[in-house]
Formats: C-alpha cells, structure tokens, sequence
C-alpha cells in the first residue's frame, strides 16, 4: 500500500511547480472570483467535457467579455485534481502586487503548512489586513492548495516575499512591531496595545517552531492566554484572533 | 489514476469504523498525552519494529506502571497510518465522559470536517471550554483524524452527542445561547455580552451552511464582523474568537 501511496503523492507532486509562471484555480467559486478580482492574469481556462450548467454559462459569458481563451479536454483535470467534482480550472500568472511599504503588515515567519497558509489568507482579508509578508524559506504561495483554501482571499492580497526578517525591516518604512510568541509577557488585550500614528505589523513564527527568541527583542512581543492544557494554539486560529483584536479597535473602519 | 486513488482511499476508509468501540491515537505525542490523561481508555499499545530511542523507553515505561500490553509489528501501521514517520499507536475504548449539564457548553451543529473539529477540540480546551456539545449528523470525534488534529485535547474534554438542539435543551439546564451567525444583528464584542449568572453555551453551524435560520429565535444571536471581501471566517477561525473573547472576560480564571 506505502508503495501505491507514494507513487500517487508523486504524481500529484509533479503536476503544479514551485517555479512554473502559472499556477490553478480548481472549481467554480475560485475561478469566478479570480475572473473578478484579477482577470488579466488568467491565462487560460479548462473545462472538464461534462461541465454543464449555469455556472458554465456565465463563465463562459465572462471568458467571452475578457478575451479569454476556454479549453475543453480531460487531461488537465486528471493531472491536477483529486477530487471528483471539479469541472473547470483556470490557469493564471503569478504576479500577484507587492505590499505597500507603510500599510499595517501581517508577516508570516517560515510558514510550513499549505492548507494553514490559505486560511490565514482569509483571515487576513477579513479583518482588513490586505498586505502579506512571508519570509521564506516557506510554502508556495502560489501552490494550487493554497489558492483553494483561501477561498479566493489570495486574490484581494499583495504578497511581498523576504529572504530574512532583516531584509524585510530594510526595505519597509517602520512600523509597531507585535511578535506573537509563547514567552512574551504582555497579553493580547486591545486596552493594552499601544497606539501611535505608526502602520503595525503582526509577526507570527512557523507552525512547529515559534518565532526564535531573537524576536523577544523586536517591537512589543504579545502571547494570547490560554490554558496550560495545550502546548499551543492551532497557527490559523491564533492569527484570527490577533487580526480580530487589532482590527475591532485600530481598524475598525477599514474592516468594514 | 483515479482508479488507484479510490482504492487507496476505500482501503484507508476500512481500517477505522465509526461502529466499532475503539479508536487510535496515532503517534508518540498524542499517546503520551492519553496514557497521562485517560490511561484507563487505553486497550493496547503497538509498536513499529523499527521504533527506537527515548521515547520508546518512556512510553515502555508508562505502560508497565499501567499495566498496558505492548505489541510489535508492522500491520496497524500499514493500515492506519498514511505517515512513513508513525512509530506508536494506542488503541482506546470511546468513552470519553458526558458533559456537565450546568458548565458552559460549546454546541457544534452538524460539524462535518475531521480536521476541523479537532481543531476546535484544542481551542476548546485552550479556553477553558472543556463541555462539547454535538448535534449529529456529524463527523464522528472519535475519527482518528480528529485526535490526531486535536493534538490530544480530546482527552481533555467531556463531549455529549445529540441528534437534535431540542434533544440538547431539552437534557440540560437552561444557559446563555449565543449562536453565531451571519444574520445576527449584534457583534461579539465583551463589552456588549450580556452577564446573568447563568452558564453559557456558544453555538455554530456546519462548514458550508452556517446555523439555520430559526436559531435567529434563539438567545442572542451574534456575528464576528468581518470585510465584505470574504463570504464568511474559517469555522475553527471563528470559534477560536469566539471563545478568546468570552474567556477573556466571562471565564478568565477557568482559563489560567
């Protein structure tokens, strides 16, 4: 069985690379939100030979209205998706807009985990953060699993990527730093965060590991309480309640 | 490949049954934490032959003190694990202890994935909330994979199953309801949660299709305001802010 498994787990592997200029929306509600929040980078658009309906239709009327060219054929679908009920993908560039340098920042340090990075995104867009910084190395962006768990979030995003914490400090304009880390002292409590007219960024360190203890040094580190019965919060869930707190109060208006 | 894909899948679906009296913890982490915590749960502990090194020692140990069996072989691992790095598994009896029907509850209404609703199992805990409440259909939560994705807090909780929200009044003292959803009219916000000396209980719907309407009528329904840009938060996203926020003020010494 371990045999069988990991020669299907390579197969998928060699579908969608890391360093392709393309990468995939699978199924309807990523591609319709694609073809409406980005549809210059659409390169192309698949449809599975037993792809029927209203949701065909009004693709089809927006590829029309674009200039986008449809392909029907199975092939792609065979190669790229495991599951059963998708009947239309879109291929599309990977130019997604770099951060602006003075917009409040959520970094993300060394994400490992494709399917948390996509949630986050979502998060992120919800609560109005809408500027992503990732320091590498970590996962594809761009990885077709991502993309799906964002739910299309990645597409209301600007992705700026760093080789080092350093770098990124180096070509952005300085903000309120908030490291979140397990051995900060002060809480997540929104009477107790400091205001200024500086834009913040909230930092938060790889799914296994944290943030290295070289960020007890950086801005105000915060821990959100929580019981002594867990190791730690899920990654996702932590940054959603981060965004929530910070956006409730110093956001308020750009969540709307 | 889908040929080969489905069978796989139908081959790993036949190694844990929803109907049968125990389930699997797999890995050294989460058996440690059930052999700390559950110890009289645990039937039968197995060990991969090439299972080697402290963690060996310390679980052999554990084990003798409590009177557990040990056995090696390859078999369960080839079965149950899809991981090449799964060394120990222990098999447990389901009978995770009932709620207490005066605690503050979490209700989840037709939860329907695995990963998910472990998840929420460590944010649960991580908060204080240690009563899950249920409404089936459901997936079941005592699926391997939802151990596995509670990190063990699973072993943490009491956890009551119904098979409807009037079956769960019905057989329990009366609480605070706060559904969530995305018709309420009030925000979360612990400025605005009303006090009663009463027990809480938080409710949320399935992944897709949220809570129905008629929980409108219910308590006070609220929702976590967030940009038009999503449809909707990630539900473990959005339990976890909801429990942060209500133990941050309502339970914050349940919580330490």
């Amino acid at each position: 069985m371990y045999y069988l498994w990991y020669n299907i787990q390579e197969v998928i592997k060699k579908m969608y690379k890391k360093n392709q200029p393309t990468s995939y929306t699978l199924g309807i509600t990523l591609t319709i939100e694609l073809l409406k929040t980005n549809p210059k980078l659409v390169q192309m658009i698949y449809f599975h030979p037993s792809f029927e309906g209203d949701a065909k239709q009004k693709i089809t009327a927006m590829a029309l209205e674009l200039g986008i060219k449809i392909t029907t054929g199975t092939k792609i679908f065979n190669t790229l998706s495991q599951k059963e009920n998708c009947y239309v993908i879109a291929e599309f560039v990977k130019t997604i807009q770099e951060v602006l340098k003075d917009n409040n920042h959520l970094v993300l340090v060394n994400p490992s985990d494709a399917g948390n990075m996509g949630t986050i995104m979502r998060s992120a867009v919800g609560f109005g953060f809408t500027d992503l910084v990732i320091i590498t190395p970590a996962v594809d962006h761009y990885n077709p699993k991502v993309v799906r768990s964002s739910m299309g979030a990645i597409f209301h995003l600007k992705i700026s990527t760093y080789e080092s914490f350093e770098a990124y400090l180096n070509d952005n304009l300085p903000h309120d730093y908030f490291p979140f880390m397990l051995k900060a002292k002060a809480s997540l409590n929104w009477e107790f965060i400091p205001r200024s007219a500086k834009p913040v960024a909230l930092i938060f360190g790889n799914e296994a590991t944290g943030l290295p203890d070289s960020f007890l040094n950086v801005g105000t580190p915060l821990i959100i309480n929580h019981s002594k019965a867990i190791d730690s919060l899920n990654l996702p869930t932590a940054v959603g309640i981060a965004l929530y707190e910070f956006s409730k109060n110093v956001f308020k208006s750009k969540s709307e």
